[in-house]
């Protein structure tokens, strides 16, 4: 029970922890109600945390126990059993994505034929000429904004299904509980969605999508049926109802998606690991490695329905075509031309992170939504019918022609199949479009995008250099430069790296061309980080999410703040017995996630309660006879007073805690008596006061913790640091004022530091 | 000062740390001496671990405050400075690996084409007949001893070159230092033994070793050029002399290692990562994939010499070469032969785990090491020259041969490129002599010989299918198989599952095998891993290292163990202020790299300190002046007695500190004191002694720790854990007489645990 609530004399009881802020307390206690207000207001832009550590209480400690005694001496142990389980849920999760994936691009195929066929309809029944023209023009508009339309709907049921919700996975894989993201809702907006919206041609891609809708299928499956009541079945065997095995069930989900998207189910285990989880985890990796191979095996096997037991097709939902200059197992390009390549990757590195730069602007500015889709058809004249063939077909098919068709006329300078300023007026347009697009409300993704107009890009560069030398030959095919700007185009947007490369790899077939790729993806990253953030990274922080980055903020290691510096000051506490009343209007007043149960004798740390356990404790009524303090009774030290609550109990009701204003208490049951020793945590991560920043958020972050005490010589709580203390912009806001005078530091002392002396009893 | 060394009267201090283990103490008075002999025999065995945790103690915080306070207003900053340096060494150690695998390819080549024309010779110069058959023979024969003398001689000039050296790389980067593994002189006895080794013919591989050479480059460079004493100057500037440094070196290493080996940058990086970084690092990630690249530019470049500038060649020193079959993007099996791979994988299983089992045994059993080499040479007759063409070879052009071969008479069973009584009469005594051979003492990597064994075994059951039905052609080609059948043999050893499939996909040179290849090694590994560990692990094992693996051993959650009950009781600690005899007979007696330092007046843990600080503050006499104990002086609680050592200094010596019994002291120095305040990092990583075995074991592993004391909810030291604390068989042994009635457990109690209780003071 923390200070301020015994100020506000809500509580029955009458003791309480030992708070050690005194200047703390008595600041509240000038203005309470105002600061109360502004930490609400605060609260409610932040999401919440997700809780990736095991809680290791007296409930935890029992269940493991009866588990060990249950498995005693059988060979088939529950964990063997949770264990296969959670391999079948993970092949589950393989195949619907696979299901889905398939489901998306049968549709789109579905409805773009449609459309064509509308058009072509109505061109032949018209006179040819400009009427013709101009109706097949307004038939084709209208189709698209109706497409179009739909697609947004689907925001406007779940506004989360908007964007490609790669930030959004990267984000919960990070642990911020993005609220409905990993719903079945959002799946099924998101799916229909990104469909409507590559039917209805705007330039964005349904990677993306398919990376989110895979991570929601594996959290809904993780979740079971019941909380996504499409069943009515209580199927209970196969669920996972924590946080680390959701998350882990997400990083699968992700990597099937990406295994659906373009094919590459090694590149999708890269992305899961890339973008999400921070630590490497062996058993993970086989299990994402495990759930893309499915996907790519019921790829195979529902695109060989037809023709199945026959000889097995290509997988791929996305495709880079084969490269036949590479055929031979030798590149086509000259060692030299690598440099040509880094260049290359530079100016992908630049356009990309002009991209963001304007992504980020038109985010905040766009208001008309549907005008924009339209602007390509303004001239789909006979003279600029290549232009029309890179516009008017999928985005897909577009890169194929960017790399695969023949610049016939290279020696010659004659003839070409696209002549660079039919490029060029493609490439101008579509990059600004697809800039504008992402940020508009549908469902959409980037990959194709950008590494469209990076094709276009690289081709464009191929296309002057053959100018340049036209006669010796010695430049490498158009082709290859398109691929090799796709590359730097997908990668000065996205700045991943490995995963990209794999990705990449694995949709063009052939590692001939894996240096170029490297060196340009390279060269993209530098350049665009000299710049500005990834995509995904620049998205994440307008949403102002408390994202952890890997390492910790350059301010940390500048100031060499301490974690007292960076440490949140105003805890809530609980004593070890509290009164119902006290902890009700300690939940009912803030929304903090987790107490700290500080020992009434010297205010150390015993342990740290969760939120929920103790809105699980009110609900369930665990509560002992109200009364005086029962402090002194003999059997407290031995037995807890309140009866405990089993793990099932809270396992069932993840993750929809009770709330706190869902409880219904008496006054009687006010003043009963909560023992909150059963259910702490008695063993919480914590760091001295004195202890780096630095170190702080390594421990924080690489352990994937929810919050962080941070204690004194003595083990007395000092603070508490969350993930919002250790984000960027208030580590920077907190840290500004420390050690501001540069000055001060120019007077070395080789004595120590007085703080670390008087850690010391001399 | 411990209580130990107060009994033994050697200190000349009265004060020291009070040691909370009375019964500890009382144990060790009874007698020291036997206790004491004891554990420095078992220190003996046990390898130092590496610090992978920066100290942060005052010389830190002074170097830290110095270089942000020199760094002010500044874009060029040292942090900038060695971000650059660090990549520039970094693109050294890509060049040079790439070096060094050009030098052993050619090199083994080179003795290759030697052996042969001389033998050719001898042949020529004979009559035809038996006698020319015999004297080649014989020819051949001394060849190879000889050249495998060479390799012996190697291995006995630097022991630890002997084996593949991965399993050393994995335990260099889990962070134990095995005594010379990273050094100049192994590097040279690795590569010429390995290359004299492959030139005597003995069923092993160069990719291991390379590896291998590739980290100790990376070590050598990070170490600078003093301690290799390559070179006489004092090249300071590209320098990194700390072991986190040398760690991400070392990955970056065997990155550019696998990379020469394989030409596989990719699979050299997750290489790295699933073998090696406990903890997902997308820098250091970046940088192994830098570093490969440049690996593979420099193989590009160095094998492109001849025709430079011109069109760029292959660049592997190991390929798969081109499969035809695969050309057209097509696979060329059919769907239901996916389940005849698992089964083929399953076979990789068996056979790996029998490997495995095998060379566990020879590696004990084997005593005669040279006619092991011999055997093959037994029967070089014509009726085998189909096994000759398989065995006198070097085995990447046997896996080729294997893998590409037509049967030519496949639908009519008339001709074969291989029989397959040919193919098995290579099969048996292969896999029997290439687990024989791992055993000896040569350099040598296991990688080939378990690809070949696997690919000759692939192709029998190629074979065996298409005799199975011989007329419809439904099965896929025996070259198929036989790559499969290789990822079989791989996986089933090794048991690396993603960065094995890069590798294989990379050294392919195709994806369209991708499916086949991730389900055989699914069913190697599962199927293996019934029976035994990987062959590394199986290593690892033999040599008792104390591997960590990422997840805790079963038993801590079987026995529900605390962290109190697998710690280490017999900690020597340090009071603040020591004097100098005390430290010096403590050091001179333990081996204990890092000691407590605890607070007089309650015990509590103040900081640590490292054996290595204490040496160098007495090497280079950082001493106040002696005399009585100094607590009651008034400016001890804001100055440090003794001057400060600078963090140059500590860099410098790194890593070869002063050892204690290279100190000189006289009298008056032992009496004189040592402020350790400014050297205890004062923020060590502490769990509560109620902690689980599983929450210390993930600390400790994720976060790359030496040590981590456990404390009481006083924050008092109780005990410490180090690597061989969490190590199996150690967790084995002490948890087995914890909770050993399991009918104890059958009474379950709905009351808190003792244990938990105490932590609250009611």
């Amino acid at each position: 029970m923390s200070a301020e609530m015994t100020q506000r004399g809500t509580g029955g009881g009458t003791q309480h922890g030992r708070m050690p802020y005194r200047d703390l307390r008595q600041e509240e206690s000038i203005n309470p109600g105002v600061r109360r207000r502004q930490r609400l207001a605060s609260w409610k832009t932040v999401p919440e945390s997700l809780n990736f550590t095991v809680e290791e209480n007296e409930v935890w400690r029992t269940k493991q126990a009866q588990l060990q005694y249950t498995n005693r001496n059988r060979w088939w142990t529950s964990s063997t059993s949770t264990t296969f389980k959670r391999w079948v849920l993970t092949m589950v999760v393989g195949v619907l994505t696979g299901v889905v994936g398939i489901f998306i691009t049968y549709f789109t195929q579905y409805f773009t034929r449609i459309k064509f066929a509308a058009v072509r309809d109505v061109m032949d029944r018209e006179a040819a000429g400009d009427l013709a023209r101009g109706a097949a023009f307004f038939a084709y508009l209208g189709f698209n904004v109706f497409f179009v339309c739909v697609a947004t709907l689907m925001v406007w049921i779940e506004p989360v299904s908007a964007g490609s919700g790669i930030p959004e996975v990267k984000c919960y894989l990070n642990g911020i509980n993005i609220p409905r993201i990993v719903r079945f809702r959002t799946l099924a907006c998101k799916a229909l969605g990104v469909l409507f919206s590559v039917a209805g041609a705007l330039p964005v891609g349904k990677e993306g999508p398919m990376i989110h809708s895979g991570s929601v299928i594996a959290a809904a499956l993780a979740q079971g049926t019941r909380s996504t009541s499409a069943f009515g079945t209580d199927w209970r065997v196969l669920e996972f109802r924590t946080d680390p095995e959701k998350r882990d069930f997400v990083a699968c989900g992700a990597a099937a998606g990406v295994a659906t998207a373009f094919g590459a189910p090694i590149g999708g285990v890269l992305f899961a690991l890339e973008e999400g989880a921070s630590f490497w985890s062996t058993a993970l990796t086989w299990r994402c490695f495990f759930c893309g191979m499915i996907t790519i095996y019921t790829l195979y096997v529902v695109r060989n329905t037809e023709n199945l037991w026959g000889s097995a097709d290509s997988t791929k939902m996305f495709s880079f075509g084969e490269f036949t200059s590479f055929r031979d197992g030798m590149a086509n390009f000259s060692v030299w031309e690598l440099l040509l390549f880094i260049v290359l990757g530079a100016l992908g590195g630049l356009t990309g992170a002009l991209f963001n730069g304007m992504n980020q602007g038109s985010k905040r500015v766009i208001q008309c939504r549907f005008n924009v889709s339209l602007v390509p058809f303004g001239c789909p004249d006979d003279e600029y019918n290549e232009v029309a063939s890179l516009f008017f077909t999928d985005s897909d098919t577009a890169i194929k022609q960017l790399f695969h068709f023949r610049e016939s006329g290279v020696f010659n300078q004659d003839v070409e199949t696209f002549s660079s300023l039919a490029v060029a007026t493609f490439y101008v347009p579509y990059f600004l479009l697809a800039c504008l697009t992402y940020g508009i409300a549908v469902p959409s993704g980037l990959f194709v995008p950008s590494l469209l107009s990076g094709a276009a890009l690289g081709r464009l560069v191929g296309h002057l250099l053959h100018r340049l030398d036209a006669q010796s030959g010695t430049f490498a095919d158009a082709g290859t430069y398109a691929l090799v700007g796709a590359a730097a185009g997908l990668g000065g947007m996205a700045r991943m790296t490995i995963s990209l490369t794999v990705i990449l790899l694995e949709a063009t077939g052939n590692v001939a061309n894996l240096l170029p790729l490297m060196l340009a993806l390279m060269a993209a990253r530098w350049v665009g980080n000299v710049f500005n953030h990834g995509l995904y990274d620049v998205h994440i922080r307008l949403k102002r999410l408390p994202y952890l980055e890997e390492d910790a903020p350059r301010v940390a290691l500048e100031r060499s703040a301490s974690a007292a510096q960076c440490m949140s000051r105003d805890v809530l506490t609980f004593p070890p017995l509290a009164t119902v009343g006290d902890v009700y209007d300690t939940l009912a007043n803030c929304k903090h996630a987790c107490f700290p149960v500080v020992a009434r004798d010297d205010g150390r740390l015993a342990g740290t309660i969760m939120r929920h356990t103790l809105c699980m404790l009110m609900k369930h009524r665990a509560f002992a006879a109200p009364g005086e303090d029962p402090k002194d009774r003999d059997d407290l030290r031995t037995r807890a007073l309140s009866p405990l609550l089993s793990s099932a109990l809270f396992e069932r009701a993840y993750p929809k805690f009770p709330e706190v204003d869902e409880l219904e208490l008496s006054d009687a049951d006010r003043g009963c008596w909560l023992d909150l020793r059963p259910y702490a945590d008695t063993a919480p991560f914590s760091v001295q006061d004195c202890c780096s920043v630095q170190r702080a958020y390594r421990l924080f972050r690489t352990l994937g913790l929810r919050h962080l005490c941070v204690v004194d010589a003595r083990n007395r709580l000092r603070g508490i640091i969350t993930r919002k203390d250790l984000d960027e912009p208030t580590l920077d806001e907190k840290l500004s004022w420390v050690n501001d005078d540069a000055d001060a530091l120019e007077s070395f002392s080789v004595e120590a530091h007085p703080s670390t002396m008087a850690r010391f009893a001399i």
